[in-house]
């Protein structure tokens, strides 16, 4: 097959469009900005939802289903939502074809007499609905999650980063309290950064966001940012403080204990098919993807390397006893028998698919009291006993989650660097990239004039519990506010 | 709280509505047709899905995800198939909504240069897709399934039944030959089948549809028909053999093995929301719904009686208990501990919702050796002995699911009457309705004129295996198609 993927350190981008596509995750389709996911790209989407949906449940969150389609006066309802969405909206006008001459033409008798705009968020829809549900504190609070595809028009595309549609998870929660809303926010919050290390072992910064960088409509967007291979940063979740925007906007009150009407205080929080993007991105390498065990459709590979019928048969044989033991132990195999591709050719399928172990038979291996396996993230191979395959196995795929996740968090505490000059931060970015930490004094003329000088923005004001303070970048005001620069997805 | 829910046999689809409502499995959004699924009915067909997917895995089907929106000429190419959709759908035209004035309009600088529809159905974007992945036989059999959302623009609507957004599942298969293909359609319609029957508890009729009935774009579509309450039929799931009408739209062809290019052989297949509504309608009564425990979100409802908080606490203690042994046994619980309703309202608040077994517990069998609890499915109560309080669930659990299962088979055998002439036809259609059983030619003109006379149609020619004969409605000729005449949904 020779080298089919470009070299990481020269075109990143292309790198990352290359395992994209070559490890069958995931296709433009015709239908501008809009992706096909592909099975194997969607095994490891199914993963990342199961469990995310498992964290909702056992914190009290249940699913619903709300429409597709939003009409254009809800969405207007809030001025700074609809600012924000306005312009990526796909806009349905009418609701019949015709056929003229063998001519598929829009039937003008069927214009809708309001249009309806594809959801690019549901908040609006789902506070309309939710001044129907909420009546009393009894009601309260109310912790709903959907997973749907939305749509926002996207102008420059890239898989699974930034695509027109795309799949996600939003959670619209209502609560009795300021404070109970804001506990909510950082709880979701914090369930995805568990996911991000503990599951994609991916190193995280948390934080809010600066005004500047909200959501449209939110008090308060607490983050969750990830440091690339290439030194950019990648949002990974939020999960918004929307005050009583929304319950304002949409007239939703409860009668409290105390009999007073007062207006609700919401959140709302998601995740996407990014994730599959930073996942890709944070462990992969110039023989494809690298995935973390926990995440990966098949944790095992197993080829067999043969000459003739009879030994292979007695490799299958072995192979299916093997993949019985391991599922036993809840561990997902492969055992790829296919007659028509070489040892060869599979090795490197399987390195460029990510499979975290690859154990080979041979005809040695039949008599043998050992075999000789592989491991995905160092490219590794190591000689075992037979009889300790499976316990061995058990302990490598921690064992790969848990390097993979270190190496991740060494590369961004490299790639983290202190300034507290706007000269040092000019010259780190450009030098070495990566996050630059710095205190800023809130003001968005600064944060403007960094962004447009230099493309770094600031991805979020971290979280600062040590109560750290130091002298503001440009401004050299005194500030608690520990911001990271960097350039970012 | 009274009589709330409508009468079932005085007005049966309002009877419906009322429990889906009242049970909080879902309502009416402001948007045409459109429906929101709230969390108690989302629960339940989350519970569909995941034992579907499950089945769909075991048999080789993978998951992928395609676009919402398809580009009009996509969906022309196909003529049947247009024709069958072209004056159901959601017209994508614009891309940017502007503000002036503050008022929200459409941005006519965002004209799209093709419209976009929302998909009712995925054929020709796969297909479209499927040219692009299907090269050789090596790449056969493709076995893909989608769970999404379709609009299709119904006029009129009933919750889950038909209702302009739905979710379901779509299969799209692809194989080297016709008999292949065929086979799979075959498989799928089984497999739905398994799982109408053991999971849902409804009893099926299985067959093919007439020309007339089939699927825009099908050679053969094969189908499974329920008999609900009120002696409507419904179709549940259907599954189609396309032949090469795809394949020949899209020019998808492969090279076999002795090198020559042929075009492949297809099926599509799908359940929908709609299964929500057969289960409602099957087995529910006038005091709200009846689920099946193998699809019931909880299993069983715990409710204490008590008049002071000493006695609730111990009640509590024991709940909790039973609670942790039902869960290791894997069957699910609520304890219902809310202080501010009464058992009578609790009582009747579950029933309505459906769950199949009600466990009271009151001050004396804090004491006593015995318990009280209550079968959802014959609304009997029974007194049981403590220790054998699980066991008794378990076998409960499974009896009720096979009484559900038998109850609805009677009612099939019940009032399925076979006929050989018109005016028994239309004299049983009136008198006493549900399914009719008679010979047919193959006549669509028949078809038409009985359908016009008594709003009966052919809802499917019904396998044959005994290969019986008889003698035609109205033409009189000798014919092996039997097939059910029926009132449906």
């Amino acid at each position: 097959m020779g080298k089919f993927i470009s070299d990481k350190n020269i075109n990143f981008s292309k790198w990352y469009n290359d395992i994209v596509i070559k490890a069958d995750l995931a296709e433009h389709s015709d239908i501008r900005g809009c992706m096909i996911i592909k099975p194997y790209g969607y095994a490891i989407w199914e993963k990342i939802k199961a469990v995310l949906d498992n964290m909702f449940k056992k914190t009290g969150h249940l699913n619903a289903y709300f429409p597709l389609l939003i009409p254009k006066s809800f969405l207007s309802k809030e001025s700074k939502h609809i600012d924000g969405f306005a312009k990526e909206c796909a806009v349905v006008t009418h609701s019949k074809l015709k056929s003229i001459n063998n001519e598929i033409l829009i039937d003008d008798n069927s214009k809708l007499k309001e249009e309806l705009i594809i959801r690019p968020t549901s908040e609006t829809l789902i506070w309309h609905t939710y001044k129907k549900w909420i009546k009393s504190y009894k009601d309260l609070p109310l912790l709903i999650n959907q997973w749907s595809n939305v749509i926002r028009w996207e102008i420059r595309t890239r898989l699974f980063l930034r695509t027109s549609e795309f799949l996600w998870q939003e959670g619209h929660t209502a609560h009795a309290s300021s404070e109970e809303a804001i506990q909510e926010a950082i709880l979701m919050r914090n369930i995805y950064n568990d996911f991000i290390k503990n599951w994609m072992a991916i190193e995280t910064i948390m934080g809010i966001k600066t005004p500047k960088e909200r959501f449209a409509g939110a008090i308060e967007t607490y983050c969750i940012e990830g440091l690339m291979q290439d030194k950019k940063s990648l949002q990974m979740g939020t999960s918004h403080f929307l005050g009583q925007i929304f319950s304002k906007a949409f007239d939703v009150k409860f009668l409290d204990q105390n009999n007073n009407n007062n207006y609700v205080w919401s959140t709302s929080w998601g995740v996407s098919t990014r994730l599959m993007g930073a996942l890709i991105m944070s462990h992969s390498d110039d023989k494809g993807l690298v995935l973390p065990p926990k995440l990966a459709p098949w944790q095992v590979v197993i080829i067999p390397v043969y000459d003739n019928d009879l030994i292979f048969n007695k490799i299958s044989h072995l192979a299916n006893n093997i993949m019985e033991k391991l599922n036993k132990v809840n561990i997902t195999s492969i055992y790829d028998n296919k007659k028509y591709h070489r040892p060869g050719f599979k090795f490197s399928h399987y390195e460029l698919k990510g499979v975290p172990i690859r154990i080979t038979i041979g005809p040695n291996d039949l008599q043998d009291n050992t075999l000789e396996i592989f491991r995905r993230d160092t490219r590794k191979k190591m000689t075992i006993y037979k009889e300790e395959l499976i316990s061995t196995i058990e302990n490598l795929l921690k064992e790969i989650q848990s390097n993979l996740y270190k190496r991740n968090k060494n590369h961004m505490i490299n790639n983290t660097h202190f300034v507290d000059n706007y000269d040092d931060l000019k010259k780190t970015l450009n030098s070495k990239g990566g996050m630059i930490m710095s205190y800023w004094d809130g003001s968005q003329e600064i944060e403007n004039k960094i962004k447009n000088e230099t493309q770094a923005s600031i991805i979020c004001i971290a979280d600062n519990k040590e109560k750290l303070s130091g002298k503001s970048i440009i401004s050299k005001v005194k500030s608690n506010k520990r911001v990271l620069f960097a350039k970012s997805y």
